[in-house]
């Protein structure tokens, strides 16, 4: 399979770089891309990249990222980080992406823990993974060409938990390369639709 | 109670008032407000709203929309009105709102039956709807001053049937005085950061 991987260089992206990159013709994006450059924040931006990479067979992201910020000092402002990166970034990656992506193919998602087991700060980033994990859910039942459509929904995992442990409390951080398999079983599996947690 | 109903003129928001009117103080907002004219698209229309309202007891919201469109001609563009209206409206009336509800408030917010029992064309919709949600529990962990915060997602309502039943095939439309017995559930209620489901 040819498969595009943005946020490819990120503490997640890598291992599943990893989990792929044996087997399969890897296209590694990101703003600092080694393949190619893109900014999911910007469509004209994902457009210019589906435009030069053309068809793959499945399109893997695990990039975007929303505001920490406590409730009450939360703005409209502050909360489109989220929105345009997290949300809007990752249902347009899907959206201008359906042309690019050959018959049976496969979009992932990334959603995250947050919007299952809330934590202070946490609103802006639970409301993007909300917003992601629905709209896979109702795309799946209208992708053409028999494209399957998942997001992976990752604990805080290990390899963050020196940024992460001070918002995280008690939560149990999981190897990153756990998170990796999710995105190999939404690649490789049949199923669509569907949210897999790893908690 | 002094009670914000935005989108009181509407279908749901028409049995909300009435589940609510004889006991409390009523304040209709709109477009075409009654009481208050706010557009949940504008920011600044939200806060010349909560300038001029002053303080409230509890914030109710059956309003916002979003495009239904098939998934494969769903463009960025399209999908933004579910995102400034349903989405960011809804979640706007909150951040911008919270300094104008007294202790032990409320908001109630409006999701939809789209993003667990999806249909065709309803992506953009199931999309906000599952932003809300994720927002409304864990916004509900962070609120000062006691403040609850919780959702309805109505199925179809009855009164919209004519208008609906072609996308809903199959769905068992309920009547809006159920979905609005929802809204006083959450107004009167002591629960916070739950979804009522009026499927
Ligand atoms: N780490 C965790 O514990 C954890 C837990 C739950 C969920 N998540 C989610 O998983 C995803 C990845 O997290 P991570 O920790 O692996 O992130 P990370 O280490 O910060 O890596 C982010 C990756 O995405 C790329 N990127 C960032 N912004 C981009 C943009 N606007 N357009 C295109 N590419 C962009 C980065 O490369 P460039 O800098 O070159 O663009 C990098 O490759 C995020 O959505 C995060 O919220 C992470
Ligand atoms: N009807 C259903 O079967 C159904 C099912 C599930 C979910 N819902 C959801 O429930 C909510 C209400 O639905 P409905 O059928 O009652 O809608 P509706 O009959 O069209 O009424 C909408 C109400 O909201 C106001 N409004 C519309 N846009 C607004 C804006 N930008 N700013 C402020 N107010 C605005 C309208 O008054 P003005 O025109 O004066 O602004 C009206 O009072 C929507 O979120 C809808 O998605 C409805």
């Amino acid at each position: 399979m040819r498969i595009l991987i943005i946020g490819a260089s990120g503490t997640i992206g890598k291992e599943v770089t990893k989990q792929l990159e044996h087997d399969h013709d890897i296209i590694r994006a990101g703003r600092n891309g080694v393949d190619i450059t893109v900014d999911i924040t910007s469509p004209d931006s994902i457009k210019n990249m589906y435009e030069i990479v053309g068809k793959v067979d499945a399109v893997v992201n695990a990039s975007g990222g929303a505001a920490f910020s406590p409730l009450t000092e939360l703005t409209p402002e502050i909360n489109e980080k989220g929105i345009i990166s997290k949300l809007k970034g990752q249902v347009n990656l899907v959206l201008l992406g359906l042309n690019h992506v050959n018959k049976n193919g496969s979009f992932t998602l990334t959603t995250g823990i947050m919007m299952d087991d809330p934590i202070p700060q946490g609103a802006s980033a639970a409301m993007a993974n909300g917003g992601v994990k629905a709209f896979v859910k109702s795309a799946a039942i209208e992708m053409p060409r028999g494209i399957r459509i998942n997001s992976v929904s990752p604990n805080a995992v290990q390899e963050s938990w020196e940024r992460l442990h001070n918002y995280f409390p008690g939560f149990d951080a999981v190897p990153a390369k756990r998170v990796a398999l999710a995105f190999k079983k939404s690649v490789y599996g049949a199923q669509t639709g569907q949210n897999y947690e790893v908690y």
